[in-house]
């Protein structure tokens, strides 16, 4: 591992790009290589072992390209797999976007006796209660309201906006029970909703505080590099992106533009049974495209 | 093979328990192995390479149970891989969804001179335009339209009804552009949109025939079993249903009941790597729970 090596960015679709532009924005040097897991998305209705199963094949599946460190940038596989996968790989240094989105809602609640956090994530990541224990391991004295919006993954993947009425009538469902219990800080607990954040923030209102897991995640990887010594030159900014995903790279591409507000290449198809091979029969080199 | 051999049925998650429903309706006394992929739904977005490659994957694993008749009871499955698994198992009779549903649109349209044909399915099937070929074989003379649904099976794997605001929105914004062209013929192109049947046909109105593939499939199948003489004994309504599912047995059987209309026993879970060890090292005896 050097400063030169790689950053691996995992998620089951499109929403960890979320997290990429973050990352880019932040440390424009670094190289990043991004796993989208397409042919068995979403992940945010599927039970722990399966998704630490997917996980631990990606990984497994990009380790020869000896990452300097591991994003797992979906809320939902955080939530399901990252201590197993830890365990797993014990000297590679892999985060998720739990903790840092915890951190950042406690702070936000500031100094208030008794605030309300809401978080609005999937199924999976509510029913885990990651949130709940990231948040009580920093603070003690907080109310958590959970809801899971098990309708936003898709409508954001269907590339719809937050002008449409179908996207605005589903948000009002999903928030308006947290906005009744006079909830302070509202935790977007999945990587994918920041895409609809303006139209959160604006139905929400601005007494709520908004937090970004991507944003948070991405601060928090810029964090763990620094203090391990490998970041790259902070003037260079010649960071480039490569992808991989396990179904249509051409949908992947055009869908991407919307998550990182540029073009992508085309990313680097890997089926699902190159994935089970890797895992049996251990690694083999992968090419990233130039 | 014999009349007492059971019917295998396979889908992407829940949708194909409608053609379950017709079947047991039709054929009491059959016994059916139903396999629903929910580690890896939903199909609808994804491409025709690794949906055939799952389709594959589960029928070799079904296999020594020797069934009589496997039912790919998804349009999406249908469209995007039966000619490829027919080839694969040549001596196994696999019926579709497709063929059934296109006849029946195709009836429907009576004697009118050119007669205009909707089918509403997911973007996978829409774009293989396996419907219109199929309409296309039995009559030249009909306008298609198409329309793809993305949001339909969350919002239905959801459990949301018919009543939810949010259904009837979404159903408005799809169907509204077909009903403008004229339809005479409504084709329920996905086997999960039967669950809202009586919404759909009392938004697009009494002039416009609603065909539901998933009845029309139980017949297709009930027929090709009494051509071949394997049907059991009509007076025999001992049929048994018995489950596999490749992620959370317990989240199936609570979602079956609104398909089924009633109890299912729990699923049997198969981790999606027995799937692949399958394929590669050929098929082993699964149990059938009792």
């Amino acid at each position: 591992m050097a400063p030169s090596s790689p950053i691996v960015v995992l998620d089951s679709g499109l929403g960890g790009l979320t997290v990429v532009r973050a990352l880019r924005g932040a440390l424009p040097g670094e190289q990043i290589l991004y796993f989208g897991d397409t042919a068995r998305l979403p992940y945010g209705n599927k039970t722990a072992a399966t998704v630490t199963n997917f996980v631990h094949q990606i990984i497994s599946y990009l380790l020869p390209q000896n990452p300097k460190h591991v994003v797992i940038a979906c809320n939902t596989a955080t939530a399901l797999a990252l201590p197993a996968i830890r365990c797993t790989f014990p000297t590679l240094p892999i985060s998720g976007v739990i903790e840092p989105g915890a951190r950042a809602a406690v702070a936000a609640a500031g100094a208030k006796q008794l605030p309300t956090i809401g978080i609005i994530a999937t199924e999976a990541t509510v029913r885990s209660r990651a949130y709940e224990r990231a948040i009580g391991r920093r603070r003690q004295w907080a109310r958590i309201v959970q809801q899971s919006a098990p309708l936003l993954v898709p409508i954001i993947e269907e590339g719809r906006s937050g002008n449409d009425p179908l996207v605005r009538l589903a948000l009002k469902q999903y928030l308006t029970p947290l906005v009744r219990q006079g909830i302070d800080v509202l935790v977007l607990g999945c990587t994918h909703y920041p895409i609809l954040k303006d139209t959160i923030a604006q139905l929400v209102g601005p007494q709520i505080r908004v937090i970004d897991s991507a944003e948070q995640c991405a601060q928090d990887v810029a964090q763990r590099l620094r203090a391990r010594g490998l970041l790259r030159d902070a003037q260079d900014s010649s960071g480039q992106l490569a992808s991989f995903v396990t179904d249509d790279p051409g949908r992947f591409k055009r869908l991407a533009g919307r998550f990182l507000g540029h073009e992508i290449d085309l990313p680097t198809w890997v089926s699902p049974d190159e994935l089970y091979r890797e895992r049996q029969g251990g690694p083999v080199p992968v090419s990233i495209p130039a």
